[in-house]
């Protein structure tokens, strides 16, 4: 696959894209998040060629995101587990799920998730873990964090700018 | 872009992919969520190939995500802004920067949201709008919904099974 490699930029945005590599990797951890491990079980839901996915889970393991498994001896046979790394994307994943939902389903939702305990179903937002604020707000802003090299400062000072100056309320807002 | 067609997919997540498009596509969203609008500005900031650029620009407009806009006349000239549909998909955004600063900063983070009143440095996580209660978690589980074709109610029969089955504590927990 021809793309930049993004993994030298120090926006977080593009270093965690650089680790899931591409679409078949959100989908192949979309499927070990609903419990599928095994190669056949990626190869059969996702329809994808074995080459391809071969390929997909190899950088999924280098990544972190997975690890791999012996299952079986005789003959030698591996599995696919999802690591803490791995486990972590769910938010990422639950975010696409209630994107996907409110933005490309006109004839309404084919995958929910539902409160076990009331039925209702549940919306899955963002919010600060501290203080409980929706995210994005009004009342968050961009900061460089300790370690922003200059490139991430000039980026983050021309959007406080722009924000301020042309386009208020875009900005994480 | 060498890569399967997941728009005729029913899982919410595979649209999403689908619509978005590519990593470049991501990237772009982040930049105008950081308030830039101008091709010069995108290329400027991305690096990237204006022949790409350009095609990724024109997918996410044709995927509603950005709209195009005339900003001079004499010559005529166009911008990019957000449309409500693109200012949804900044949760995702704000998954894969917590992700990414957990992850893959061992250095510090470079980029965070600050709480503007108290300077807290914000975390962004998943939480369910009615309940409060975080996502993923114990007391929540997948559902097909009401549009759910064969496909996905097998899919989603299958993760339950394996939820209770072999791998307790994977599926959404």
């Amino acid at each position: 696959m021809q793309r930049k490699n993004f993994g030298h930029m120090q926006c977080p945005v593009a270093r965690s894209l650089e680790r899931v590599g591409e679409w078949w990797s959100i989908l192949i951890l979309r499927d070990a998040v609903y419990g599928l491990k095994r190669f056949d079980e990626f190869q059969k839901s996702l329809e994808i060629a074995p080459n391809m996915l071969t390929r997909r889970l190899n950088a999924l393991v280098k990544g972190g995101l997975l690890k791999r498994q012996r299952y079986s001896d005789k003959p030698p046979r591996y599995e696919y587990v999802l690591t803490d790394r791995g486990r972590d994307f769910r938010p990422v994943l639950l975010a696409l799920l209630a994107w996907g939902n409110k933005h490309f389903a006109p004839e309404g939702p084919s995958v929910q998730l539902a409160d076990r305990e009331t039925g209702a179903i549940a919306e899955p937002v963002v919010v600060d873990r501290i203080s409980g604020r929706p995210m994005p707000g009004p009342g968050f802003s961009l900061v460089a964090g300790p370690a922003a090299g200059e490139r991430i400062r000039q980026r983050l000072a021309q959007a406080a700018e722009l924000a301020s100056a042309r386009t208020p309320g875009v900005l994480y807002e």
